[in-house]
């Protein structure tokens, strides 16, 4: 322990000098990859090919994950609980797959995933002068953020007429580069092989976040265009020989988002304000699931994606507070804050006006004072998942369309279109039963942390209890029927406007409120933090360039780091675990769930090589949204997948740390075993090796 | 996280009162088991015949560490780590029995132990009025602690006279009770089976004090009298089921010593000097000896059970030191301790004179200032091991000896003289050249800690170096022919005194001085608070009486529990660990060391069902000294041997808590699986299942 502590310290007065990162540090981004650091460090200087080849074969799932295409017809893989939606979707009462498992029996009858949308980076094009330059510096802050929102969306547009590409804007390094990035979509996904989501996610909540594990955390999926198995323009051959203890290894996916550069200021409002209000909120969430669950096995089965989704937050936001509650890494933080201050102070003529760090404390105040009305109406109430969830999204829609494209909401424009109306129109299936417990609860909690007297809880509930509100909106709705909502979005304003469908009187009844919360923090939070923060940029900018990585915005991006155990409880976490490992933790538990086999699993013990590594750890940067991330070594071939990082990992929202922290990835060795030994899948394997 | 933390808010609050504990909480004596409690919480009462015959075969190892008898032939089962001198005394520089195991060939070819004393406890006898009866009021502290001292000498040399048995007065619940415990004393132990220690103490000291664990912590010996296997009055029979989760289980055992009713004042000088102060002294005994281990592999050799010692220490004092700045469980000792106050505030009339707590806390103070000398020079230099230490115990017992029994040093009563002698003329073999490394550091640190000018360092060193002084006794003394200890004690005083040996020079230099700190030790603090603590005593005996188990005192104690995992690192540690998590450790980490697997174990892989239980951990109150207890079933039956604690069972030296704290046991089927398997070692499994 006290080795280690010194460990600590030695690390944390590192993290006071920012620009002298030579740890595992950074997402980088693939036009700017850090080649001199992993020269110094490492000796490998990956060539042109080699980054074009790994982000051709990267893609992004676009609901929250990431995968790799793994084979020259379309295979790609990803994690589990990145396919989960789609195991879920193809289920039935007949046959659950979440459960039971699922294996093509052959490649042409590979089921279609409803609203999947997978990306592809194919080309990456620095904007900056064009979104900077449409800001003028007598502009107010709310010009500022509408100029540089019109330069973005015209960007968008032309690019996605020219190409019929997606077309982002994407805002890096907070603001001081602007890149427009180029994807291929994928919109026929077809399922190929999933395991039991005991196998995907073996020892459950408890084990989640946590190393060593022995989860088998992959769903293998096919993209197809034109009706035949895509060609993609690149793939990752599969490893012969693994990673092993200190090799260096590569993570190519989309980490979500990270706060890194933001400022001490915002970073105390995440740690007091924020984070506690989300935690609050997310375990009631699960309460009323369980409750719901805990009805019957059906229910469990219909409650059991959400209740994963909101425990799997619970932990990680659980984990980041817990980081920024660390005090030594705050002063670190803090350290490197007053640093940059002194050089912004040292350089004035940079950017005039006032403090920006001092505006920026002074609109995340006004942010906590509303921030749970901003996050139960807008966040919450005007976008839930489902039914009302799909109301909200045709009232504005059909509003937001009559819009000129660069003054819409963001995902209504142009480029995010088609993967809206995926999202609107996916078939889905939908429980009544479910959404109305869980609308009635938002209702509730909504009346219970505003008060009665709060306009949006008038408007909605309008004197009668959030249980009749939401009994009657889901009770009398029709939107179940996709050409319901069709209809109703090609009637335009009109026909939205003149609907009687209960879900959609309450979405028109919330929505004028979440708009004028979403105003106010749209332009009196996040446009004053985003000018702000350009200024800041700007002396970061000088300071550091790109030696300093961006944070992450669910754009691709490349980490690396070493495979590589660490200390915890005082002794050594190894590098990884192998199928021994799993059958001793089930063998300990005496196969009570979450540790339970699958009965296949527990059968063909006897046919595995029981000494194949199943998890293994490394130091790369990652974050939430590198679910499914190809690990990858220096000659290029997927040697894992990522599936999680253990707890000490949640503080690379906020910092980057090797000490601890720690990516936990499947083995492509185990994968490949599996596949064979225990599912039949040989198809599918010999496919995966090219043989 | 936040369960635990709620889990612990309640525990500490039941912890403040300390008559109602219904947890597994105490180290018991035999002569009053907790039988309520055990009825009414696991509706079990041991019969008298089951107490007598788990007494009977329980046996105490005299340099620190316990066993029991499991067949009617005297074989006896303790740890690798208890038996591990013997194991080294029988080895040479051909035959390393530490690094290669050992198996008798056949039962008259079992090599003796030598110095090896092992205690079976026969008889009890309160004789609390006799030695309280020997206390007046109107005596001194002094007085009164002569008075006990010489009435204890008394009744044991009495007892000793009368049976020919080894006979000790124990204080028991801080002298509120006092009781004569009969010994019966097996000096013939003869080595039978002992593992690799590398099998048994797989994962080194990183692994040390942690769980899940996967050692083989077993030495199988066997007493022998007149010549012949000795018929024990008792011994376990071999579980045929096992231990499984939430069955009861007890241990029989000798812990070492607790803290648990000593005051505040004492465990806050524990917490900001004592632990401290030791710990600094013993991490600098580590380095010397992994300097000197460094230069060769027969070096590395002749420190490894010294390094293996002192290592075992840090991480316990480290973890005890943790305990004590645990903020909340202090301020929960802080109330109990109040509440204890406030009775004896209600009933001065028990006690009168000078309030004891404030007397103990003076004391404690006093001891603070001296406890560096105090441990350096009579902890220390007065009592090193091998040839300093013989040379200590020959000038001190020849001086002794001459006094009237019952007011000698209490290491040279009457009672403890065979073991005293055993220790003495042991054959075990002397390392002359670690000898002079460990006297010369030894030397060196009383010099930096005490100052030049400090009257012991100016009488030991006279002007030389530390490293002059400690070659010269070394080189030039014959103590390491047992003959010439055994003529030195026959000379008595005269010769010792006569004596030129160098060893024997710079022994009767140190003795006066590390008697003045003793005296001081003994008649300032110890006798002070012994005094004020029977003050305290008699209080808490009213309150509480026989209800709160009395602290520790390496005599023989009962101590039940529950077989039950626990949550750490954000998940459960299961209860159990199976020869699977064998391999997968070793296979994690690629078997690099201290993980790597004996050839023997890698090659019997095969032969081994992997599904069988390895170790377990349980609730059971256990503490250092434990080592080597049997774990026994509410049949009887041995279904484990202890053989360490987690990192959070070192609190148990100053408090119980079963919320994390686990006692930690190989279990009763991997020894058999492993004697059968890997061993083949039939013959030993098949004494110990009685076929």
């Amino acid at each position: 322990m006290r080795a280690l502590s010194l460990w600590r310290a030695a690390l944390l007065a590192a993290l006071a000098l920012p620009a002298l990162a030579a740890a595992d540090e950074g997402m980088w981004t693939f036009d700017s990859p850090p080649l001199k650091l992993l020269q110094e460090k490492y000796g490998f200087t990956p060539a042109r090919e080699w980054l074009d080849r790994v982000r051709l074969a990267s893609v992004r799932f676009n609901d929250g994950g990431s995968g790799s295409f793994v084979s020259p017809d379309g295979l790609m893989i990803t994690n589990h609980h990145v396919g989960l939606g789609c195991i879920q979707n193809i289920s039935t009462e007949q046959h659950d797959y979440v459960s039971e498992g699922f294996l093509a029996p052959s490649r042409d009858k590979e089921p279609a995933c409803p609203g999947y949308e997978v990306n592809l980076l194919m080309a990456m094009e620095d904007v900056t002068p064009r979104v900077l330059g449409a800001v003028r510096a007598a502009m107010s802050d709310k010009e500022a953020g509408d100029a540089r929102k019109a330069a973005t969306a015209r960007i968008e547009k032309e690019c996605a007429d020219r190409t019929g590409q997606r077309c982002n804007v994407i805002t890096l390094y907070q603001g001081a580069e602007y890149q427009l990035y180029t994807y291929k979509k994928y919109t026929d996904v077809r399922l190929v092989f999933a395991p039991e989501q005991q196998t995907a996610f073996f020892g459950g909540d408890p084990d989640n976040f946590t190393f060593p594990r022995h989860d088998v955390d992959i769903c293998i999926v096919r993209a197809y265009e034109n009706g035949q198995p895509a060609r993609p323009p690149a793939w990752l051959p599969w490893t012969r020989k693994g990673a092993e203890d200190n090799d260096l290894v590569f993570v190519s996916g989309n980490p979500g988002s990270t706060s890194r550069l933001e400022t001490m200021a915002q970073l105390e409002s995440e740690r007091d304000v924020i984070q506690p209000t989300a935690l609050k909120s997310l375990k009631r969430r699960v309460a009323v699931l369980k409750a719901y669950a805990a009805r019957s096995p059906e229910n469990e089965r219909r409650a059991r994606a959400t209740t994963f989704y909101y425990e799997n937050s619970i932990k990680a936001r659980t984990g980041q507070l817990q980081a920024l509650q660390d005090v030594q890494a705050m002063a670190a933080k803090a350290a490197a804050e007053k640093d940059l201050r002194a050089r912004y102070g040292a350089e004035r003529g940079l950017a005039g006006g006032a403090d920006p760090w001092d505006t920026i404390a002074a609109a995340q105040k006004k942010l906590d004072a509303r921030f749970a009305e901003y996050r139960l109406v807008e966040l919450g109430l005007a976008r839930l998942s489902n039914l009302p969830g799909i109301a909200g999204n045709i009232v504005r829609y059909v509003a937001e369309k009559q819009k000129p494209n660069d003054v819409r909401l963001e995902e209504f424009r142009e480029s995010n279109l088609a993967s809206l109306e995926n999202d609107l129109y996916s078939t889905a299936p939908i429980y009544d039963d479910l959404d109305e417990v869980m609308l009635a609860d938002r209702l509730k909690e909504t009346q219970e942390a505003l008060g009665a007297d709060n306009p949006v809880v008038k408007a909605v509930l309008a004197g009668r209890t959030a249980e009749q509100v939401a009994h009657e909106a889901v009770a009398g709705t029709r939107l179940k029927d996709v050409a319901v909502r069709k209809a109703l979005v090609a009637g335009g304003r009109a026909a939205v406007a003149a609907s009687t469908d209960p879900m959609i009187v309450l979405a028109r009844r919330i929505d004028p409120l979440a708009r004028e919360v979403r105003r106010f923090y749209e332009e009196e939070v996040d446009a004053v933090q985003k000018r702000a923060g350009e200024r800041i940029a700007q002396v970061r900018w000088k300071a550091y360039g790109k030696a300093l990585p961006p944070d992450a915005t669910f754009t691709l991006r490349l980490a690396f780091g070493l495979v590589k155990g660490y200390p915890a409880e005082g002794t050594m976490v190894p590098a990884r675990t192998t199928f021994h490992g799993l059958y001793d933790r089930s063998d300990s538990f005496r196969n009570q769930p979450p540790w339970n086999l699958v009965p296949r699993w527990a059968e063909h013990k006897k046919d595995l090589d029981l000494d194949t590594p199943l998890d293994f750890v490394s130091t790369a940067d990652i974050i939430g949204g590198n679910s499914g991330s190809p690990v990858i070594s220096r000659d290029g071939e997927f040697v894992g997948i990522i599936f999680d990082g253990n707890i000490e990992s949640l503080a690379l929202d906020y910092y980057y740390t090797e000490e601890l922290a720690r990516a936990v990835s499947v083995d492509a060795r185990a994968i490949l075993e599996a596949l064979r030994k225990v599912y039949g899948a040989g198809a599918v394997a010999d496919e995966l090796t090219g043989r």
